[in-house]
């Protein structure tokens, strides 16, 4: 049985895949295969390390049509920047879905996650927000925040971008960057300012308390609430989500537990259950008139995890280590 | 935060490790481990692949003292062997408990886990079989049949070991390979036989009804029963749980959903909460008297992956592929 297993670093995988449409289509692609329904997306394996101030997280799903399957292993250990080392790193790994074999071992510390999050917020923007975006915000300043309005501009090409961040300096740099590699005017400014002038606004933030409130919504607005992925965060006041027009989640059940869905539960509203984003990208109503007001509540799924790492092998060239078993 | 990774194959594996005391002993202290209450094991994430007849199962478990903790992947895809390929591989990943980064990746096609699975097996007998050990028997002529014995000669050096399979052949060839790994007399027999003249008995099938009979037990029998590890699956009549002196778990809320506790509570017996190995090498009340009939079950821990990628890394030299991240 002896086969090749394909080994790929971080910077091998950074010089061969950028952001780019491909991406966002492969990712769409899941969503709506999540809405057909033959998806296996089991829960979330989760484990805590409290000694070492750490997690791991471990995510798969099974997309009929993939050629394969990805289990993505997610560690989170929040005392490594005293070390030196990043908060997050793991790795992907891509399994034939037909013989269970490893095909390869993507040790991407966690970029081609940055990459799968940041095209599901383009799947959003592309279906859910106002045609003409003249004007995107950005709440959050961190890899996502950038990642966040270069997706986006790959759908709604805008021509500004505001960016608001607890840290000015933070923001600032994130504004700088975004000027520099979507050559947009870029500024920063308060998050209701940024909200009252944007199309299109992106939270990416690992607040725990809004930053988005309600009164603060008008019309022809679209909002994706990305940073929220565990118990307890929360971006957008959950009166919020009952204003719009329409709520929609990357996947009930996770948003439910983990996303803006579980506040607003909590707080006794949004009782229903929302529509998927795979649902809209099949057809289902979504946005009925360039003025309704939109919000998607993406929380990260293992269908994303199988299509970038189902797209990356296609994509890769000869890059990397071969190891033959 | 450039680090070296280590990569090694199921050879390497192979060639660096065998079934040896060192392994039992690492798999005892993650047991021991087990019963003081500090390791976090979350419920195995499982993920069925129906169209192609696959599944795969991902185990983790946290240890503290352990300096790293592993993720393991058992793809099992039952259509393989038409296309020429074994039904079960993966790998098992080891990852830094203080950091979270990872350490080395062992495509290990489950080889790591036959071993600590044969290791689980010495320590039951270890520390439930009665003190001498003349005759041994083994129901079941596969990888683990053959791999519990060893293990079992480990510490208990019996001198005629007992087969009993559904296929002759198969049990024939079985008791060959005993007979001139161990040095040992070997004969095929029935499995009525083979427990009567046995001290220690190891059940390694993937029945779905008993094998093993409670009228078949007598005074001063341990039996390991490791083959169900799912749901359905039943070696031992649930009437021998009750009938034993005493019934011990690997872990008391696997046994009771994919372990031989499963068919027992299904037919109303075995209500309580019966004591985990754990305890019982932390001192726990064990085996009473040479003449007690014990049964120990058991359904594979994430434990047991992280001792024995943990004790790999420590003795595999320089063997493997260093990739530089």
């Amino acid at each position: 049985m002896a086969h090749d297993i394909r080994i790929v670093t971080e910077a091998e995988l950074r010089s061969a895949l950028t952001l780019d449409l491909s991406i966002v289509d492969v990712v769409e692609q899941a969503f709506a295969k999540l809405a057909e329904g033959g998806v296996v997306m089991p829960p979330i394996l989760s484990m805590e390390l409290a000694e070492a101030n750490g997690e791991v997280d471990v995510k798969t799903a099974y997309i009929p049509g993939f050629d394969g399957f990805a289990i993505k292993v997610s560690p989170g250990f929040f005392d490594n920047p005293k070390l030196g080392l990043p908060s997050l790193n793991g790795l992907m790994i891509l399994f034939s879905a037909k013989t269970g074999l490893v095909e390869a071992v993507f040790l991407d510390n966690g970029y081609l996650t940055d990459l799968r999050t940041a095209a599901a917020g383009a799947v959003a923007a592309r279906h859910l927000a106002p045609e003409r975006v003249e004007v995107a915000g950005v709440i959050g300043t961190g890899v996502q925040a950038r990642l966040q309005m270069q997706a986006a501009h790959l759908v709604r090409p805008f021509e500004r971008v505001l960016v608001h961040g607890r840290n000015p300096d933070h923001a600032k740099a994130c504004a700088a960057d975004l000027r520099e590699s979507l050559g947009v005017a870029a500024e920063v400014t308060s998050g209701e300012d940024l909200v009252a002038r944007s199309q299109l606004v992106v939270t990416t933030t690992p607040a725990k308390e809004p930053v988005l409130m309600a009164d603060w919504l008008h019309p022809g607005l679209h909002i994706t609430a990305m940073g929220s992925d565990q118990s307890g965060k929360n971006e957008i006041e959950p009166a919020a989500l009952v204003a719009a027009d329409l709520y929609v989640c990357d996947r009930v059940s996770q948003c439910e537990v983990s996303g803006e869905l579980e506040a607003a539960r909590a707080a006794g509203q949004m009782a229903g259950t929302p529509p998927e984003l795979g649902s809209i990208i099949a057809g289902g109503p979504g946005r009925m008139s360039q003025d309704q007001v939109t919000i998607c509540d993406l929380t990260g799924t293992g269908a994303q995890d199988t299509a970038i790492a189902s797209h990356v092998i296609k994509v890769l060239g000869d890059a990397g280590t071969v190891i033959q078993t």
